[in-house]
C-alpha cells in the first residue's frame, strides 16, 4: 500500500478541518443582560466614546491585537500567480501562526485585484480594523511600490513578509554562521542568486548590517552599473552593492565568494561553483522545497555551513522564525514603523537565542519559547 | 452609591475584553510534522488544488462559513455618522451573535471611506475571502446602490441588514399581530414613519407579503406622487405605496389605519394620532433607544398591540432574529442571491415558531433554540 504523502495528507487535513482557523467569542451571550451589554443599547456607549477618541479603538475592541494579512495571490510559495482562492490556505496557515505564537489575532484577506493602485486603496480603506497589516505573497516588483506607498500612508506598521521577514532570518542565521566560520562581517563577500522581493531586501539589510560586499545576481547575471536592463530597484540595488563593478554570471560572482544565499530557483548552484569560493564557504539555498543546490552535493563540494528552508535538513531558516515575534513587538510597542533599526536587532535577537552555534545549528527552531518574548522586546 | 447603568458597564467590560472575538486555531502546531502540514510544504498541495478548482475553496478553508460584516460608519445605531472605529465594537457584537446564534465566522470590517464606487470597488476586491457579505450601518440613500451594485456583481449573498433583517423582523411581528388583532393581511391600511434603509425596505417587502395599502411618511410629510423634493428611491416607492395618492402629515396619514410602524425617531408618535386610527390598532415603535412613543401612552390611548425594539417591554422586534438564521440558510444552501421571496419565507418561519401569539407575546425570543435553524430550513 502507497503511504499517502504530506501533501495528501494536508489536502484531507484541510478538507476535515474546513480552513484552519475560526472566530470565537471572548464572551458568551445567554441572556438578554448579556446582550445588552455586548450589543445595543450598551455597546452604544462604547462607539459614543470611541467617536470622541477614535485614537483608543485598541484599547475597547479587537483592533489593538488584530493583523490583515494581505496577499493578491501573486506569487503564492513557488507555485506563482494562482490567484486569491489559492492564496487563501497559506494566509490561514500564516495566521494560525500569528495565534500559536504571538498570540495575535490575524485575519486573512485575499484581494481579487493585482492592480497596484486599487491594493493601497482597498488596504488604506479597511485599515481602521486593524493594528498592523502583513503584506504576503505579492509578486516583485509591484510588492516594493505597494508597501513603500502604504508605510507612507498608514499610521500602523505594514510588513512584505517575503521581503523583511525572510531578510531577518537569513540575517540572523548569517551571524551565527560566521562565528562558526570565524569570518567579519566588514570582510566577508556575499553572493545572492534571485532580485526579486526577498533579494532586494535581503541585499539593503545585509548593507545596513555591514557586510563587506554583496553581489546580486539575477537570471540574466550579476547586478552592475554597465547593464542597461534593470529595472529602477535594481539600478537601486547597483547603487549600494557590487563595489568593484564586475560583471558576468553567477560562477563569476562566486570566485572567491565567502557565502552563497539563494532566494531563486531549485538546483542552480553547483558543485563547481561552491569549489571556486573562499575557504569554508556558507551555503543558504533556501529555495524551497526544492533548493539551489541539496546539501549533500553542497557538503561534498566543500561546503563548511548548508542551510535550507526545509525541516528535514539541520539550519532551517523560516520566515516564521520572525514574524510573529516582530509584530508581537510592534504591536506591544506602538510601532508605526517597522525600520531597518529594528530589523537588524530583531536578528540578532534570534541569533542570540543559539549560546553555542556549530555547523548544524546557526538558529533556533520556531517553537523556541523565548523567541517571540526576545524579538518583540528587541523591536523598543 | 451610584448604580452603574448599562452603557457604563458596557464600557468596562469592553476595556476589560479588549474585543468580543477572536482567531482560535482549528489545529495545534506542536512539532514540525504538525506545521508541514498546516502550512508549508503540505499546503501547497492545498493551493495547487485551488488554483485548478477555485470554486472549491469553501470546502478546504474558512471560507465557506465566513461572512464580512462591512461598514463605513455613517449610520450607526442612533448616532450617526461616526466613523469606521466608533462602529467597530457594533460590528464585533454582530459578530459575536452570528457566532452564538448561526455558528457563522464573521469577520468585521470597517472602512475609512463613505464614497460609494470606493465601497463597492473595496468589498468587490476582499471577497474570494467571504462567503457572503452582511452590509451594516450604512447611511441611505447610498446603502440602496451600494448593496444593489453588490448584489449584481458578486457571486455571494450580499444583504444590507437594517434594509432587511429589519423588514423580515417587523413582517414576522405583524403576522403574529394581525391574528391576535382578526385583521387580514390584504385588507389593512399600514403606516411607516421613516423613508431611510429600513422604512424603504419594509414598504416593499410589505407590498410582496400582501399588505393591502402601506404609507410612507417621511419628516416632510406623506410620500405621494405630488410631491416634488422626491430622491429616485423615494419616487420609486410612491409607484408601490399611497394607493389613493393623498397628501399630508403623519396624523393625516394615521387616520383610519390599522398599524403604524416606526422605523424614525422619539416621540414622534403622539397618543391623539393613535386614537383616530382604526379599531384595534396596532403600534410597532421602533426607534432605540427612546420610542416613537412608550409603550404605556400608546396602550392608554387605545393600542391594542404594542412592539419596541427594546428588551425591557414585551415584544421586542429585534435584527437578531433573522440574521443569523438568513445566513446560515444562505451559506447552508448555496444561495447567490438573497431575494424577496426568501425573506418573505423567514418572516413566516419567524412568526409560526410563536404557536399561540397573543398580544404581548409575538416573536420567539432570539435565544430560542429553534430560530436559526428554522429560518435556515425556511430559505431553501
Amino acid at each position: 500500500m502507497k503511504r499517502p504523502n504530506t501533501g495528501e495528507k494536508s489536502l484531507k487535513l484541510h478538507k476535515k478541518l474546513k480552513g484552519k482557523i475560526s472566530i470565537t467569542s471572548k464572551t458568551p451571550v445567554r441572556d438578554m443582560k448579556d446582550l445588552s451589554l455586548v450589543y445595543t443599547p450598551g455597546v452604544g456607549a462604547v462607539s459614543s466614546f470611541l467617536a470622541k477618541h477614535k485614537e483608543r479603538v485598541g484599547e475597547y475592541t479587537m483592533q489593538g491585537n488584530t493583523v490583515a494579512i494581505v496577499s493578491d495571490g501573486s506569487a503564492v510559495l513557488g507555485l506563482g500567480n494562482i490567484g486569491p482562492e489559492a492564496a487563501l490556505p497559506v494566509m490561514e496557515g500564516k495566521a494560525l501562526l500569528f495565534k500559536q505564537f504571538a498570540n495575535i489575532d490575524a485575519v486573512p484577506i485575499v484581494l481579487n485585484t493585482q492592480d497596484v493602485d486599487e491594493i493601497v486603496s482597498v488596504v488604506r480603506a479597511i485599515s481602521p480594523g486593524f493594528a498592523g497589516v502583513n503584506l504576503e505573497d505579492i509578486s516583485a516588483p509591484r510588492c516594493f511600490e505597494i508597501e513603500a506607498r502604504l508605510k507612507k500612508e498608514l499610521p500602523i506598521p505594514v510588513m512584505h513578509d517575503d521581503q523583511h521577514g525572510t531578510a531577518v532570518v537569513i540575517l540572523a542565521g548569517l551571524i551565527n554562521a560566521l562565528k562558526v566560520a570565524k569570518k567579519g562581517m566588514g570582510s566577508i563577500k556575499l553572493v545572492i542568486s534571485g532580485a526579486g522581493a526577498a533579494g532586494t531586501a535581503l541585499a539593503n539589510l545585509l548593507k545596513q548590517a555591514g557586510v563587506g560586499d554583496v553581489l546580486v545576481v539575477d537570471s540574466k547575471g550579476i547586478l552592475s552599473k554597465s547593464r542597461k536592463d534593470l529595472s529602477f530597484v535594481k539600478k537601486d540595488l547597483t547603487k549600494k552593492t557590487n563595489k568593484s563593478n564586475i560583471s558576468g554570471s553567477l560562477s563569476d560572482a562566486l570566485l572567491g565568494a565567502d557565502v552563497f544565499v539563494g532566494v531563486s530557483v531549485p538546483n542552480i548552484l553547483k558543485a563547481h561553483m561552491v569549489k571556486k569560493m573562499a575557504k569554508d564557504p556558507i551555503i543558504f539555498a533556501l529555495s524551497n522545497p526544492v533548493p539551489e543546490i541539496m546539501p549533500d552535493t553542497a557538503l561534498l563540494a566543500g561546503a563548511f555551513i548548508v542551510a535550507t528552508g526545509r525541516s528535514d535538513f539541520p539550519n532551517q531558516l523560516n520566515n516564521a522564525l520572525a514574524f510573529p515575534g516582530i509584530f508581537r513587538g510592534a504591536l506591544d510597542h506602538k510601532v508605526e514603523n517597522i525600520t531597518d533599526e529594528m530589523k537588524l536587532r530583531a536578528a540578532y535577537a534570534i541569533a542570540r537565542l543559539v549560546s553555542k552555534p556549530t555547523r548544524t545549528n546557526i538558529v533556533p527552531t520556531i517553537f523556541d519559547k523565548r523567541l517571540v518574548k526576545s524579538i518583540s522586546r528587541s523591536i523598543i
